[in-house]
């Protein structure tokens, strides 16, 4: 938390109950949705007060920007997968948070969004931690 | 159709079926989805070929990110919203394409996303026309 422009910031609770912490990039911190059956991350920038995109200044938002180019990249490379979805919705936790998920056209939830499609199944701990390391080490 | 980068670029013909065309901007076609539940704009890049964001190059990218703000503009002057929503998800339709969508808290979907979320409803044909010119006022 060095960089000034992160005072105040903290993450909703209730991201934080359903996430893994991957990294601190620029702007964002990279969280792995604790859902195994979709590779899943959700990147919030670390700027207090933030609910819509256009909450960000332009510089912030091109930051922002590569940042979800980096997860694309990130995503891909834990396997094979037909779509990259990329969602803001911010309607149940408002805190400016921008979904990057990769979708496999054989996942249970194919074509449907992510979002409302069924329970999260939680990562098992050694899962979780080979699929943190698996993304870290794709960074 | 006067810029050569367009050659190639068509609609798929899903959106050209659920939409009403909005205006063309610099790089996306505007575009009105047809469901008077949710004011709710689809920027689709006028280039042949893209599915993934990231199959833009970094300065189209960054147009397209200027155009979503100002889409998220135009929504807000469309009446008041509690959140927009902004999406790229092509599971269905894979032409790249970006829902911003306008949400308030007594819509019928809210705190759903609007994919998936029942039937559209479509405007009549004054309302749509309506909905069309204020919009295009809003530029």
């Amino acid at each position: 938390m060095s960089d000034p422009g992160e005072q105040g910031f903290a993450l909703d609770p209730r991201l934080t109950a359903d996430t893994a912490f991957v990294a601190d990039w620029e702007l964002s911190r990279v969280l792995l949705m604790d859902d195994a059956r979709f590779p899943w991350l959700i990147l919030v920038p670390r700027r207090a007060g933030l609910a819509e995109l256009d909450d960000l200044a332009p510089d912030q938002q091109a930051c922002l920007l590569g940042e979800i180019n980096r997860a694309m990249a990130m995503l891909r490379k834990t396997g094979s997968c037909d779509k990259l979805n990329i969602g803001a919705l911010g309607n149940v936790v408002r805190q400016l948070h921008v979904h990057v998920v990769a979708r496999r056209a054989d996942d249970g939830a194919w074509p449907r969004p992510v979002w409302g499609a069924g329970n999260p199944v939680r990562y098992g701990q050694a899962e979780r931690e080979r699929m943190l390391e698996h993304l870290r080490r794709s960074e």
